[in-house]
């Protein structure tokens, strides 16, 4: 039955030569969607038929819009939308759980091509909302849920399909970006960063969403999801917040050639994937150390490929409303010419631990600032074979922070050593532990 | 007929349940993409099919290689791969003109799908091709001619589609990046930096080609004739090369808070594209002046959507022959489904003449250092009506160097100023004049 569905939508549609969209959302990315699908000269050129939004679902028919929308296209009845006969593709950018996961879930079951800029659906269920759309034979389109306007999700599944990508390091939270750049530029703490981000309207509703990491595990989810074909979700990510990095941090860090960025970073490890979002000192030339602000950038690399960077600014309704629309021209185009959709079949993938995880770690430690206490720290780490890469002791008075930055190492260790130096008279805090990138 | 014979071909592909493909040119690049192309799993995976490299042409077929090709596939004769009743797919890797121009033309003509990573003749003879492919309903892909692995040509045109991209800044050559990231960082002369870059072997066989810009002015054709749907080529790209850019340049474009890179420039102008390939100061905090070495870097900007960067190595035989497969991939996939390709329908443009352009300009001037002659050479600025907006003044003994920068000035203006500045007794020489990008 959603097969029919499907080529009924399809036939109906090539007969009429043009195509009616079901928008669910009129939010900042709504009205821009509204907007660009209404000028047909631009869809004509680019999808090859005109395309109308013929129904939208709003929670508030009654708001004055800055957009001129028909009232009678209006409706709160977001399933009606995605039911109507007269709608072919439904384009999803309500975000949030509920109701747009529904409304998702309904257009694949009537076989209806969907396009969705929601992360938190798509980062929880994305794998199960993809193999049903396959089952279906339908299209779920998803470039919006990444990114804003940066071109990641296709490039990733088509251009570099032959480049068997292992790495991705990205940047994707513009708020934490800001407060670190300023923190790391202007010598500012992470609360005056935070509110200086508030200021310019980065923060999102909830702030932990974007502090405590979750915003950048959910597209790491997706992203990852894409480039290993593999069946992740945001919950097999590990995440780890900035709340704890201190304007102190960040000297030790750039005396020792770093900088503080807050990392997504997917690895594939042939029997296992690596996910995790956390803050990670990056050497200061490494291609992301540079990355500004509220700019997103992710850093792709193959076995065949060099590095490549995408990098731009990573919200905001118009960018995120063109990569909307650029896959409602895919969509189209494929529903003018009868192309069955081409949704990747995803496989489940084995992630591993962090605290299996190898990587080199900065610590810093306050110690009683007394001959042979440092003897009896380094000796710590070599019982737990735990090798120091290099190492800065600043004397405060009676103590003195020391600052180690270790070879790889497993999580599991490090905590190791981190349990031992508490039990140390001399060691009187451990005032942070960061994770190091490597270089690429 | 071209049309028989695309279906034709198409249909014996479905049948096979596989599809061939013949491969011109077994370089670095041809001999990475028989390797990709020859891996079962992959392709399988990615194009839903196997894909058989049937025929290879090339010049020396009993040379020694460093993959297992069996002598069999191999042959001199380029058109008799092309023609092949055996090949589905025609892959070019030779470069050059001939006999790549002819190979492109008769497979277009036999209405066979094409990739090709020949910059040369898609900067050339891009419009021409693409309106072939186009009239005989095949396809042409060419994401291997521009910036290496980095996905740009489908990204421009596929998920930017609505962002109706206004502006492309780029840094299309890696060969000048090195030699002017070693000039900025170093201190090093021109020919110094040359020498380096060749040491490393980066500079192109006739290294005319890297230096004065003719390399990315094609590279420069082919993206803005994606990106404006035109039909440029490299002769309506104005080109100036780097070799007259000197240390000293440097020095006061760091003093007024510049770099200095080659830039590829297109801006869609409503009735006049501009494009041109110069070397430009740059603000050190532009997202283009910290791309170092031998990397490309793309900065896309349209009126709905922030600045998006894409940059990554430019060239190499691996990434390119993943951006090569990558095209073959998509065609594969579209033949399997029996979709009609979309090639883009170009529109000639009218070209923006470089001395109708505004710019800001770089002036650096040796004038001899006497009361005065600062007054007098403002005035020729005055005259032609050309503002400044920063001088810095050193004396050098007898001379000194004036430096300084203006604000937007057609190019006819500033050669009015150079003349009568010229003409000045007080003027000794005009070391340079280098344009300026101004910040976006």
């Amino acid at each position: 039955m959603t097969l029919q569905n499907m080529s009924r939508a399809g036939g109906e549609s090539r007969r009429r030569e043009g195509l009616s969209v079901g928008l669910l959302g009129l939010g900042t990315v709504g009205t821009e969607v509204f907007r660009l699908l209404s000028d047909e000269d631009l869809m004509v050129r680019r999808a090859g038929v005109p395309i109308r939004v013929a129904r939208i679902a709003v929670a508030h028919p009654d708001r004055v819009r800055t957009v001129a929308v028909p009232r009678t296209l209006l409706t709160t009845d977001v399933l009606q939308v995605v039911e109507s006969p007269d709608v072919d593709i439904v384009v999803e950018v309500m975000g949030g759980d509920e109701p747009a996961r529904g409304a998702l879930l309904r257009a694949i079951a009537l076989g209806k091509p969907v396009v969705t800029a929601n992360k938190r659906v798509m980062a929880n269920e994305g794998p199960d909302l993809l193999a049903r759309a396959h089952a279906g034979g339908t299209a779920l389109h998803f470039e919006g849920s990444v990114g804003g306007g940066i071109p990641l999700i296709k490039p990733i599944q088509e251009s570099l399909a032959a480049g068997r990508i292992h790495a991705i390091t990205a940047i994707l939270n513009g708020t934490t970006n800001f407060i670190l750049t300023r923190m790391a530029r202007d010598g500012w703490s992470f609360d005056e960063a935070l509110s200086a981000a508030r200021q310019r309207g980065f923060a999102e509703s909830d702030p932990a969403d974007d502090i405590e990491g979750h915003d950048a595990a959910a597209k790491l989810a997706i992203l990852s999801m894409v480039a290993f074909d593999a069946t992740l979700t945001a919950r097999d990510v590990y995440r780890e917040g900035i709340a704890r990095i201190t304007a102190r941090d960040f000297a030790y860090a750039r005396e020792l050639g770093f900088t503080i960025k807050l990392l997504a970073i997917a690895r594939d490890r042939d029997d296992e994937v690596e996910a995790r979002v956390h803050p990670a000192l990056i050497q200061q030339d490494h291609p992301l150390a540079m990355v500004p602000d509220e700019y997103n950038a992710v850093l792709v690399e193959g076995r065949e490929l060099g590095p490549v960077v995408f990098s731009g600014r990573g919200a905001g309704g118009p960018p995120t409303a063109v990569a909307v629309v650029g896959d409602v021209i895919d969509i189209a185009r494929n529903i003018r010419s009868g192309v069955p959709e081409r949704t990747a079949v995803l496989a489940p993938r084995r992630v591993r631990p962090i605290d299996q995880t190898l990587l080199p770690f900065y610590l810093n430690l306050q110690v009683t600032d007394r001959p042979g206490v440092f003897a009896r720290v380094a000796g710590v780490f070599g019982d737990a074979q735990v090798s120091i890469a290099s190492i800065v002791q600043k004397s405060r008075g009676e103590v003195a922070d020391v600052v180690m930055v270790t070879h790889d190492a497993p999580g599991y260790s490090v905590q190791q050593v981190l349990e031992r130096l508490r039990g140390l008279e001399a060691v009187k805090a451990v005032n942070n532990v960061i994770r190091v990138e490597a270089k690429i």
